[in-house]
């Protein structure tokens, strides 16, 4: 098990302490916890230095900002001849792009990556594919989130990407902006940022699933609190569509409130990795969408 | 394209023409449309006899009584060799074991089979997979389910099946039943059946993907309305579990009322049936469940 962050890693080859890594403070680098590791200003590099003998998979839940930053971590995966099981909970149907491009050389080193495997893109998308089962046509995928967190403070990087969606703002600003600027929004708001037609990626995976056969059928939006762990709505994807008897309906996936934003997305995450595990297993390298495959269960 | 029933079969390599299937009475046979086909007692033989080398998957809807009715007719697919991808709207727990106790003799002529690929099981099993990726333990899975039809005519092997899960009967005492009988019972409970721990593979199918590690934890049931194509309640999935963090949560998924029972059932094992031929062309053999991989879109 290895686990690292901006500031080091940690490695131990039969398991890393996972109470010492939830008692970490926000602050705190995964580099101090107990097992071989350091503090390293590249710790990508050290973990690649490890080598694909000693890892199974890799999970990437860093940041989405910027774009390229996510497909260019694979990149340096890929050119250092790493050869695993990948999955990423990237969102911004931009970055994912970008992770498509990089199928050739995936192939040439016989690694298999999962993308899009958090809860939208992800669980919710996955589940329009079922949902697009019953239909013959399908005419609008709605996924309306709700995230309910007791304090900003331990989710600023995912924050700051959903202010990167309010329609004045780009990513370019968000990333730039002080804690104390994004405190001010926040207050502003009550607390609250409410997100619609959300650049996300849940309209290209489903596009490559066949569900739609065009991106613009696909909407994404949500509410997240900052201030409460309540959700402020159920998390529900609704597909409609027309049935081989000319029919309207709507199929709808919702998640319980009560399921919290990491539950949603390391869950299904961790699921998806296992899956691009035994895709790679089974000589099926390249990258897929987590509207291709069912996630395997992780215990 | 070929289809038969227990009168006969028709073929054509161009495609049959599916307004002539839908206008056939209900004791007609798919003999009498335009194609090179002819009546037979013996359709499946007649079906193999056209070999591996003309069909591209065979879909089985047949009655899912007596239990070894489907498994019978994959192994007589078997035994002449035929290669091929598979799949089924299998229901029954016992009938399925049958199933999947042919995997050896499948991986040997190189076929590919998916079970359990209707709606239930099928469609609200994979949701299932999907909602258990938010949870470290699942307690329960309740698909419940509404089916409403105008004219029980229309599906006089569905409701036989159907009867032989009210407490009083059984599989052998259902099939058995005359058309008289069967509607003098409709008579008695107002056009309804109500049905309660039915015997559905849903339970196999989830123990296999690891999602209960009891098959007690899954339980099916619903109410067929025989009078009326409203259906009686929603049809839904409910999956309760405990996160991470020690929350209990329920994921459901709920199917539009407006989708009738035919749009849920072959929509899914179409799509299915198109994810079986993905996975024999990429040389994975043997026999799968629907809880294993996401259905492929057909169009």
């Amino acid at each position: 098990m290895a686990i690292c962050d901006s500031q080091g890693y940690a490695y131990n080859s039969s398991g890393l302490d996972s109470s010492a890594i939830i008692s970490l403070k926000p602050d705190q680098s995964v580099a101090g916890i107990p097992g071989d590791g350091k503090a390293s200003s590249d710790s990508i590099a050290e973990i690649i230095k490890l080598g694909s003998s000693k890892i199974d998979g890799v999970l990437i839940t860093l940041p989405n900002l910027p774009n390229e930053f996510i497909p260019g971590i694979v990149e340096r995966f890929i050119t250092a001849g790493f050869e695993t099981a990948f999955c990423d909970a990237l969102k911004r149907t931009s970055a994912m792009e970008q992770m498509f491009a990089l199928t050739p050389q995936l192939k040439q080193v016989k690694s298999t990556y999962i993308t899009g495997a958090g809860a939208s893109p992800g669980l919710l998308t996955a589940a329009a594919v079922l949902a697009a089962q019953s239909f013959v046509e399908v005419q609008a995928v709605d996924i309306w989130w709700g995230v309910g967190i007791s304090s900003w403070e331990d989710y600023k990087a995912t924050v700051r990407e959903d202010i990167a969606h309010l329609p004045e703002y780009d990513v370019e600003k968000a990333t730039a902006m002080s804690d104390e600027e994004v405190e001010r929004l926040l207050e502003s708001r009550d607390g609250k940022l409410e997100l619609h037609n959300m650049e996300h990626a849940d309209d290209l995976l489903l596009e490559l699933a066949g569900v739609v056969d065009s991106r613009d059928k696909v909407r994404v939006g949500g509410i997240i609190d900052t201030r409460s762990s309540k959700k402020p709505v159920s998390t529900t994807m609704t597909l409609t569509g027309k049935t081989f008897d000319g029919k309207t309906s709507s199929h709808r996936f919702i998640l319980g409130d009560e399921a919290c934003m990491a539950a949603n997305v390391i869950g299904p995450a961790l699921g998806y990795l296992k899956r691009a595990r035994w895709l790679k297993d089974n000589g099926l390298y390249g990258i897929y969408g987590s509207t291709q495959f069912m996630p395997l269960m992780v215990s």
